[in-house]
């Protein structure tokens, strides 16, 4: 059945890969298979056709038939069930990867998102110097204990998984705009290692090729 | 196989029902699975032992023979995967489902814990009440986008699931402390539907047990 997704028409990454539709487009590239892109403004997104489909009038979405899904980790897993490459087939393996794709999303991202919240809208506010170093110490606090876990293991827990996936786009967010994974070469190499993968490449290609159509 | 969950020995929240334990507790009585505790003090949680089992060294664990898990939204997963009760079995369904599992952890959640964290550590600083306006008004533009898409149905996509567990429980959070949910009568009534659960009660007088006897 023929899979389709929403992105931004011109995404304020300006083509970095940070977006969260390259979660989509890198899951269904290690799965291989293909899907179509609807582009949506940003005033699109707010309008009642998209949040019929999105509620929180966010990208990215995901058609397949009659079957409309959104939040990025359920998009992943869908496409893990669905197809080989992204989960173990072994019972106990499986849950074990899955801990680390809500790992990635509701412990590693939110105290990401926080800083990058701050840095976003409230740049220019009297308190945000001493606010930064509580930020960072948050996420720092998060990244030691990821780093000690991982080692020096290739990826979390065993083979690629989803979980290594959205943990690595998480980081990669934090990446863009601070140094504080320097502290971690684990976690670089991690990213990197990620980065190198043939299905990374073609998914940070595809969404690279729609940042430099939209500037013409 | 026997299955043992960790928990707080003493809870911050005094019995209110808000420490994560709950949400593992609440999964395991939907589907009729009894379960065994190990109650942890918070000099534990930092222990090799304890991170040995939960990187980050928060509650809850759950170990079952072999098989250790962490991150509620996993835990839960799992809960449900093996055991009937808290997701369809149409496939389509289920998918949808699990969407409003990372809806209620990675969309919902995080702009009431940033809230929290600024009454929790920043209450006396010059800048919070200034600040405080902007955070309320994050999480009430996702309490909007929710009521709406909730309407007058009873739970957020048929029957009551794992996502509707997670994103009430990520709704008492804010309820705790805060008066934002008031604006939105069908939000409150699906908090206290969920409440009404015989599940919900078992789990609740466990979790309330454990807090009375930590003050006896």
């Amino acid at each position: 059945m023929a899979i389709t997704i929403t992105a931004f028409e011109s995404s304020p990454d300006r083509g970095r890969g940070l977006a969260r539709d390259m979660r989509v487009r890198w899951a269904l590239e290690e799965v291989g298979q293909p899907y179509a892109v609807r582009l949506l403004s940003f005033a699109a997104l707010k309008q009642p056709a998209h949040k019929a489909l999105q509620p929180f009038g966010q990208i990215p979405t995901y058609e397949e038939g009659d079957l409309v899904l959104f939040e990025t980790g359920a998009i992943v897993f869908h496409i893990a069930e669905r197809y080989a490459g992204l989960l173990p087939a072994d019972a106990n393996a499986r849950s074990r990867a899955i801990i680390w794709m809500f790992a990635a999303l509701n412990t590693v991202e939110p105290p990401i998102t926080e800083r990058s919240n701050a840095v976003l809208t409230e740049r220019d506010k009297p308190w945000t110097a001493e606010r930064m170093p509580m930020l960072e110490d948050r996420i720092r606090a998060r990244l030691a204990d990821l780093s000690i876990r991982l080692g020096d293991a290739a990826w979390l827990d065993g083979d690629f998984s989803a979980g290594d996936l959205l943990m690595v786009h998480a980081l990669q967010r934090l990446n863009a705009s601070s140094p504080l994974l320097d502290e971690h070469p684990n976690l670089e190499a991690y990213i990197t290692r990620a980065e190198a993968r043939p299905a990374y490449k073609r998914a940070f290609a595809a969404q690279l090729a729609v940042w430099e159509a939209s500037t013409g």
